[in-house]
């Protein structure tokens, strides 16, 4: 399994690397600041849920670079020309930045940081690579997560996605961030066993399979699990199944339609299981769901009262990837503040240290929000970010246990969901959308540099 | 970082745990077939690249339950029926399974078997989900890369997207995946030490953006990596860019475009240092660069040399998730051996053991393949499943370091292709598509098992 070291600071691209051996060696240590953010939403999307914050302040807080991971790059025929100097600082390096991050379970837009990074240059460059994996895979799957627990309308949502998430760790992630986003537990048992998500789960279809008969299968699971078990009832014949069920006489916790006529079969079962009084035995749904087919479902009029969503899930199948980028908006040579932006064509980023604050409207619900530069206020606005590690170091904060902290941004991320405007949480493009706007500062700001920037451009 | 116990047997869908309890406690140790498998093509995809194997066999060696494993499982409510017979058996829990696979790098097609897994029933159940994670994963990335670097038709591609990967093991992952496939190198630095896969990456607009001036950034950067560097020249302006280089007077390895209009960019550039001599400075493209697009600017006569592709790459863009599964196809009760299949609605599966053989025609090209059963032969066709691990034990063949395994992997892939007819590896849907078909023996099992199925189904 890899990484078998996963705190190495060479978990990241080589060009960090090369990078923060060009700024060591020559002596280049100006004080950085680089932010997090995403450059437009995904297709049909309206908002973003901000997750891995945890992670990364973990992985922040430990990545160091062993003498293995040292020999390696010395090693390497284009390192050939780099000084000790460059190797000794590896050898030393702790990152001891500042962090200012969106807590877990914001909901936030795009050209808003997710997170901001102010250290030395080539130590706030060094982490670009693995802070932005971390940050951007829980929050593309926070972010689907919510949508589909929207599409649910308050019945149960269980994350089943691990076996076709992008691997094993992805699998665990995944259903961390679904759980932040809403969904009520997970299939992931380490996932359970590490942050507490309560997990879900009973047989397969294997498990029927390799049964003589179906009563047989079911009878020999209800003794093992009396209480609460779900049965399996579409390996062969989905009325069938419940008419052996019903046979066997003994009550289950619930059913699972894992496949064919969903909507019909679901109203066919919730009609025979209430006929003999079993009203209380749950239906379940599985089976390449998302929140289209959902939300699809129980306008039909499917009698399902929980869903186990999988594939769509763990792999944010619609998108899945944001446009997660870590911009250089500002250096500090000396007493000098140089603010940085990029004006390359399509790819136009905005300078200095920002704040997002967030209006609220009428009924407390949230109207807008407005990028600003750190230090502004607002009037009734709240900013969002908030420090996390100071000097390399977590604040109090978010040091937590990690059940605890997980339970914390979900909770921010459902009391966040109740003040976002219905066109917003909607699975529909809204319209219009959350009104996101930059602040008269950072408008002034980003005209300043783009005309010094056009003059560099020119003569430099 | 997680997992932290990357060997632990929780890694799994509760559901493996429940049937596993269900089979010991039941004292039913039946000896189980399961066996891996891609339900269908991708839109568009007419092949794909099987990889992964190294990792899956390294988890099936290494599986274990820790006693905070098993103490986690003890205290879940629905476990309070399960004996202690099942903990102890968790406690003592290694694998110990026969396992045939499709060697790395091979090219295969829906319906063929990736793995197949002959263990004890509830052995075999418990690696369900870990086992799909891991192959699932590699294999998406290597059946995409393959086309990324069809595509580009002998130039270099690196793989450049460990930022947006599913998280620190996914972008690892997906360097290794991307080599097997024909990727020549990647930006993970992790992946290249751990591996041997070259390394690649020079600078990011950060870079250019912390100093004064681009002319400066570039001496800064060829003082510290004198030969063979790439310089980024698309932060500001790309004719000025390189105009300031060529003033500089010192030759770089490459140049590379990362955004705006990359064909007539690196038209004007391939001929504005040829003006200068500069003929072997090469042209290395980036920037949300997918398959479709290189074949696009390739066509319309970009002069590129190389190909930095990201994100398309490491998430599989075009197609996140393969419809892989693990299903039951034998059972052995004592001296009965009972074949098994699924036959509700659309998901089909075929029963019993299968090997996959390969027949060539013309040209030494591959021609089709026949899914038969296990001990079948075909005069001229090569089986393509090869036993990998016996009783839990790695064969030799498959125990070597893990370069060279990659290495061998990749050679088998790009072997392989070589043989694949050239409207197979094309990026358009292939027509028709390479013929693969059912023996005569497998289809008569197959009707044998549905007829006793229909029975069981109705009566049981």
């Amino acid at each position: 399994m890899l990484p078998d070291q996963p705190y190495s600071g060479l978990l990241t691209d080589l060009y960090e690397l090369t990078m923060a051996a060009g700024y060591v060696q020559n002596g280049f240590d100006a004080r950085a600041t680089f932010e997090v953010f995403v450059r437009s939403l995904p297709r049909r999307r309206n908002y973003l849920v901000a997750a891995g914050l945890e992670q990364a302040l973990d992985f922040l807080g430990n990545v160091r670079f062993s003498s293995e991971d040292i020999s390696y790059l010395r090693a390497l025929p284009f390192f050939r020309h780099v000084h000790s100097k460059f190797f000794d600082y590896l050898s030393q390096f702790q990152f001891k930045g500042d962090v200012w991050a969106l807590p877990e379970g914001t909901i936030f837009f795009p050209g808003e940081p997710l997170l901001r990074v102010t250290a030395p240059i080539a130590e706030a460059q060094l982490v670009e690579t693995t802070l932005l994996s971390i940050l951007h895979f829980q929050t593309l799957i926070a972010s689907k997560a919510a949508r589909i627990t929207a599409a649910a309308a308050g019945r149960t949502v269980v994350e089943f996605g691990s076996r076709r998430a992008h691997g094993v760790e992805a699998g665990v992630l995944a259903a961390r961030a679904a759980f932040i986003a809403g969904c009520e537990g997970t299939s992931n048992t380490y996932a359970g066993r590490r942050f507490g998500i309560p997990v879900y789960g009973t047989q397969a279809h294997s498990w029927i399979m390799a049964h003589e008969d179906e009563t047989e299968a079911f009878r020999d699971f209800l003794n093992v699990f009396p209480e609460q078990s779900t049965l399996l009832v579409d390996t062969y014949d989905v009325h069938a199944a419940i008419e052996k069920m019903i046979a066997l006489g003994r009550k289950p916790g619930g059913v699972r339609l894992d496949s064919g006529d969903v909507l019909a079969d679901s109203q066919w079962v919730r009609a025979r299981l209430d006929r003999d009084g079993w009203n209380d035995v749950q239906i379940f749904a599985s089976g390449e769901l998302d929140e289209d087919r959902i939300e699809d479902l129980l306008r039909s009029g499917a009698r399902l009262d929980a869903f186990g969503v999988g594939t769509a899930l763990s792999t944010s199948a619609d998108s899945p990837n944001l446009g997660v980028i870590y911009k250089l908006v500002e250096v500090e040579v000396g007493d000098t503040v140089r603010s940085a932006a990029k004006f390359s064509q399509e790819k136009i980023t905005y300078p200095g240290r920002k704040q997002v604050f967030r209006f609220t409207g009428d009924e407390g619900k949230f109207s807008s929000d407005i990028v600003g530069l750190h230090g502004e206020s607002f009037p009734g606005a709240e900013p969002l970010l908030v420090p996390v590690m100071r000097e390399g170091r977590r604040l109090a904060a978010s040091g937590k246990d990690l059940a605890a902290t997980m339970q914390e941004a979900r909770s921010r991320c459902l009391a966040c969901r109740s003040r976002m405007p219905g066109r917003i949480l909607a699975l529909q493009p809204a319209e219009p959308p959350f009104p996101v706007r930059h602040s008269a500062q950072l408008e002034r700001l980003h005209d300043q540099v783009r005309q010094t920037v056009a003059k560099t451009a020119r003569i430099g």
